[in-house]
């Protein structure tokens, strides 16, 4: 009998938020690499909100996890075996390894991990998929310029912090939102922000708006989208004539049915999105990360130094084990992490 | 006695579409020019969409005109005194007179018409702020690229007709959509688009999206954006990737309310237009043209010889006496004109 891999699988779609019955904890054999192939023992996985979008079977920009197939994540781990030259047993590899013990794919589609730089788990996050969306997203479609200033949710996430960092870096005024009072201080201790509101304190948009103003005395200038709902409809009064909007994402909005397909908010309507920004003049851009890739080696040359530094700063909330990664993912979607979350799966 | 001018002010704002209560026509004096002033008097003037917000008091890029004032326009006429070396009496100009038949302004804000080149209602529509709005906004937030597909609505209007003929210059295919048999005949045989659509044969979105799609094989490329409600719930789902929106106006949405602020839409949602834009990668633009003066020159450079030539076609509709304006914006806004919106002065 050949040896066997952990993997979970997406058991069934959920209607609204997942619940632990949409996943299932299987067993299965090791592969063996084929040509050009290399085998990978994972160390630690990551866990995205981009995930929730994938057990929808929506259209949207990438193909849903079939029923039944390995829930996707990227993941850092141990090359056990070989079939290409261009890695060798004992060398680190980052792959779309999925929830699982194990994950077998082409050389090509790997990139190397020196553990000898930096932590390997600063693949996942601070410089990994997160910290360059944040990075791109804030560079290419903010536009941001010194003096001006930004707004960004989720502000102690892997993508929030290294907006908020990169915008203080250019000289910006940047005030993070996010959900209680600990990360509100983590944000603003560890990551630099000059102001963070929790969001949990306002109970309406309206609220919400009337704090971010006193904190943005000058407007806003850029707003680093990655809520939806809210935040949002609070924000959106305070923008500034030519005012950036990229959106990496929507999270308020992906438990609403499908991504939020269709689903009302009473927070905001259709036409007042569409008139802020027409009258205001703004630029609006919608992006994912892997379309931008060519950027990656240019991401790694201006930021990993800063995080070798220390000058940037990155926190992770690391769960024990690839069984409790359903619970971890499902706490995530609800804020429950701090920081960047990542699973340490041996 | 002084001599008398007639203007048209506005005697209340609207509650929704617009009504004869809200204008009231006016006698005055006609004012002298003061130092560096030019009197004209004017021959016609422009109707435009855009004029609807100002009637609002809603916040807005431009200041609301005040209940007992005169009427937004520009117009063009025959300069009748100067007070500046820049005009002699005999010449033409185009000024944003308002709804009047004399006005009286500094002649750093006046443009020189010639006659000799082309009538001098050009200066109105295809040469002027609605030509030059629809050239703008295509080529600077549009993209445009060959044997990409275009859609714009009003599409024999002074701005869509400039956007479908560009486009087709280009390289595009258009696909323009408007108001009625009569214009859908207007774009395909007058502006060249290769197909028009005639929105009021479509109940529901979902049926102008499905009619949109077999004309519209490849998707869309760019939505030139100055209707919003249910076209661009139709248009939403068929934008391709990478797919640009500049936005110049929302006119379906200009009667709902202050500009359509919070205004709800039953045919698309705020989730669905943030989703469309993330999934998508879209690129939305809002603008006014009144920003890009700075490019008008090269507007004129291009665009001006083209119409000369009739390789650019324009159609104008146009209304008689300065006692009917109110009658005719009223029509336009109901889609009832065929082509550029002008009323003659004198």
């Amino acid at each position: 009998m050949s040896e066997q891999m952990q993997r979970i699988v997406l058991a069934s779609r959920p209607d609204g938020a997942p619940t632990a019955d949409n996943f299932r904890l299987e067993s299965a054999s090791i592969p063996q690499p084929a040509d050009g192939e290399v085998l990978v023992r994972v160390h630690y996985m990551s866990l995205d909100p981009y995930m929730r979008g994938r057990m929808d079977d929506a259209k949207s920009y990438a193909a849903p996890v079939p029923v039944g197939g390995t829930m996707e994540a990227g993941a850092v781990g141990e090359v056990i075996a070989s079939n290409s030259p261009a890695f060798k047993p004992g060398e680190y590899a980052f792959g779309m390894f999925g929830w699982a013990t194990h994950g077998c794919l082409k050389a090509n589609l790997l990139r190397k991990v020196d553990p000898a730089q930096l932590p390997i788990t600063t693949s996942l996050g601070v410089l990994g998929m997160p910290g360059f969306t944040g990075w791109f997203g804030l560079t290419e479609f903010g536009r941001p310029k010194a003096g001006e200033t930004l707004v960004v949710a989720a502000a102690t996430g892997p993508v929030g912090s290294m907006v908020g960092q990169v915008a203080k870096s250019l000289g910006l005024r940047a005030v993070g939102i996010a959900g209680g009072g600990d990360k509100c201080k983590l944000a603003v201790e560890t990551f630099g922000f000059d102001a963070c509101l929790d969001h949990r304190a306002y109970a309406t948009a309206g609220d919400l708006r009337e704090a971010l103003a006193a904190e943005c005395p000058r407007g806003i200038d850029v707003y680093y989208e990655n809520v939806g709902g809210k935040v949002l409809a609070a924000v959106m009064p305070l923008m500034n004539p030519h005012a950036r909007i990229p959106i990496c994402g929507m999270i308020s909005w992906y438990n609403a049915g499908g991504l939020g397909a269709g689903a009302a908010d009473a927070d905001i309507t259709a036409p007042a999105i569409w008139r802020n920004i027409l009258v205001k003049f703004l630029s609006v851009n919608g992006f994912i990360i892997s379309n931008h890739f060519d950027r990656f080696p240019q991401f790694m040359t201006q930021v990993a130094p800063k995080v070798a530094s220390g000058e940037i700063a990155y926190v992770e909330d690391i769960a024990e084990g690839l069984e409790n990664a359903p619970a971890a993912f499902m706490s995530m979607l609800k804020g429950g992490n701090m920081g960047k979350q990542i699973v340490k799966v041996i």
